[in-house]
């Protein structure tokens, strides 16, 4: 798989002392290896961040007690996929039963105990059923949800999936956890990615859903805004509310700009539907 | 049409002081006798009501201050439809504009500001707009509210639209909100109706949704309980806030029993699913 | 009562075939003489609306078939309170039934049912109950949901009056929405009053509760934003679901603009919170 | 410490074929010893459950392909509690930034994007802030929603912190999550816990809320049902949608039975609400 080059710029400035944050950083995955930087400017100087392991290889970096002030993350990586093997047959079965409790759970953002009977009514007849047949369920709930949705960005940090089905629209984030309710409603786990996207236009962070099955995790994207197959995880988790790309907790702060860089050297890949794609 | 006869006893037990309200009497309607009896007894003796009237020709009577003791509601009436002719030609344009305006607008249990994104996205796209052919949409509304939603009764008094729809189940009076819901949001006025209904199975209060087109209103029934044209109005409004059969403000009360009877003579008239149906 | 002036014009741009509804003229009632001018106007030219009433004394004025195109409302009023009577003693017991029984309801943005425990656990405690003392009531409600409110642009048209409650904050028409939630809870009849205000800074639109006591419907606001007793009474209803200013059904529409004007002559009244005011 | 003693008895009819997970089985914690029996039988017949780790020590048991069939879980355990030590000494910085992170974000049934208006508004003035003293604000939120809410079962299966609010009534369960959603709005990190619980009555499955400070976790319980200090922790989470004892995932199920027991020797320890617990 090609090399590809990631980059996002931060801007903020804290108004109140607090505490932040950052899921910027590409995760730690097996096969994946990542060259980068990362600094953080407050005040003008250079501050250190304190590391910690999210899960499925997410790393999050935190600044304790930032006074009020202005700043910067700043962050690049060049990344290159060495090893296209599956996490199903290495994690193995153990792993699988936990991840599959894990992801069928409601969720912030995707309260699936609220869509049972829809899902049923929409996808549920099916024989065979469709927790039977994972990937195919997901591509078909990856298209109706396509289908449906205008990409529009009438979602604030309160709307979970019922208000996106309602609402028929959304941004990557909304209609990724539309796609992740009906999936659990159905039986079959889904998880919430936030990704570095080359060819997303506009460039900015992206989300995408993962259903599990027989083979592993493997990737959907009701937005088609870019090609799965070039698609660089950061962070992994129930919903949004995991994978913030930057969380401020107690105090008070301003976002003053965000730029982010993702490609691919020369064209990109097309991407086919029909096409089960694994991310890295 | 044919006499109807109905009846409703309604025993309660009040626990702590209040007032009490009750939409148990059939409608004073244009062109419909009704001949009626309705006694209201509290601690072993008939106490007065006020009656005063609600929209439609509906009518509410309200106990004040009654004191904690066990008391029954009895209303019994014989009601005769004389005059099959529509509130429309009658009522007048200024009428129209008025019932217009007031059952598009969204109320607490039909949220419409919610709905039209999801309506336009199942019902909006045909030609001639729904819209234009207020009775064919709101039989496409009808039949398909009614071939996705169970009979079940898994609502409470907080449970609106959205959550049925989410549900996929409800009573009457939910199944009735969802239709009105769409409707609404595809810019047909619709409203609530509480009824007498012949031939329901189980007995009991039931509630309809009514739909305004250029003929005026007709009545539609996505539970399929009773027969449409034998149903028998008691009180109309924007949705079930306005036409509970008992409302208490101010203390507490039981119910103990509530027994219902409507019957026609002879055998229940069939019902056209087809058939555009004013409720009179 | 001093002469107050008021105007409000609107421009909007039609972009996809619609009717539309205005409330932005001066409701009619008994003792406000009202001079006023109201034109219409879509593409350069005059066009006529129709007018029909709402509910006490509002008016609607309807634009119908408004092909694509852009429009202007302008209104221009000169209102004079001749006589400061109450409608209590004029209209009646019955009306006030009425009105008692219709203003304790839930509705669209006062989903009362879900606020019973709540008030009663903030408010509900003392003696005499607040049923018994309504005004007194009314305006503890009102000083506690000013105290906990910010005044922001924090809401949008799904906003309903719990969700004000968790968010704290909100602007007239949200404030209002409380107030009325947690009267109609404490067994307070309360409704809501689109209004012309002098003072109101920056000038807009306003919004206040009123509440029904043994002499009649007061008024009550928690933002203070302008004097209660030069208030100019448009619409009244249930809840912002009945009082908008312009109302689209059907087609789409921005809007290019708005202003308002609203004056007394000399210098503003003040408003003292202990006072009982009656908007005429 | 004392001995515990507890058992699970869940009979249980599957009417759909499906996978069910238990949750029933006491944590492993480090100092806690456990002498346990479990078994599930279905049909009549042993059968075999497979086990995985959750987190913080807690088990699930999981049966795959059950089929349509009457069964039961059986369980019973012996604990005793060798070791006081605390976590957050040997855990050490690295987990307890894990646990800080994951522990203020907004879950299903903890929706704490809501709640920091409310929050603030009604704790967070005072001097330190809420967030510098953990623990005597998790003793304040607790000693608030116990006063405010009544123990009653007014919840279901989406009955989330901020209904749970304006309902001012909820089982353990409920009122936990309104103490979680508090403490998370002011900064606090806090998770829930479903226990075996000595002296509860009606004895049942219990659930308590843990907050993070300085010292570790602590455990507090707005319902004061039983004593903290005697609490066997089973599960442990974001919220109850990480801790069923019962999870059902495809088919369908019926609760035919559940018998708890949880005793100590002699008589139950006193719980003094100004004293710190830990629960291990």
């Amino acid at each position: 798989m090609p090399t590809r080059e990631v980059s996002a710029r931060i801007d903020f400035e804290v108004t109140e002392a607090t505490e932040l944050e950052f899921q910027i950083a590409v995760a730690h995955r097996r096969g994946v290896l990542v060259e980068e930087e990362l600094t953080f400017t407050a005040n003008g100087r250079d501050v250190a961040a304190t590391e910690f392991a999210a899960s499925h290889g997410g790393r999050i970096h935190v600044l304790r007690d930032v006074a009020p002030t202005s700043g910067t993350a700043w962050y690049r990586a060049r990344i290159e996929v060495q090893d296209g093997r599956d996490d199903a047959g290495t994690a193995g079965a153990t792993a699988d039963l936990h991840d599959r409790s894990l992801y069928l759970r409601p969720s912030r953002y995707v309260p699936v105990d609220r869509f049972y009977p829809f899902a049923a009514s929409e996808f549920g007849t099916a024989d065979p059923i469709p927790a039977e047949r994972p990937y195919e369920t997901a591509a078909a709930v990856t298209s109706w949800v396509a289908k449906r949705m205008a990409y529009l960005p009438v979602s604030d940090s309160h709307t979970d999936a019922a208000d996106t089905l309602l609402a028929s629209a959304g941004v990557c984030r909304d209609q990724a956890h539309l796609v992740i309710a009906l999936l659990r409603a159905l039986n079959v786990p889904a998880r919430f990615v936030a990704v570095y996207a080359p060819g997303c236009d506009p460039m900015d962070f992206h989300a995408v859903a993962e259903a599990l099955g027989p083979d592993g995790w493997r990737v959907y994207d009701p937005t088609g805004l870019a090609p799965r197959n070039s698609l660089v995880r950061i962070a992994t988790g129930r919903d949004a509310a995991d994978t913030a790309f930057l969380d401020n907790h107690g105090g008070s702060l301003n976002l003053t700009g965000t730029t982010i860089t993702a490609t691919v050297p020369g064209a990109l890949p097309a991407d086919d539907p029909a096409e089960r794609v694994r991310l890295p």
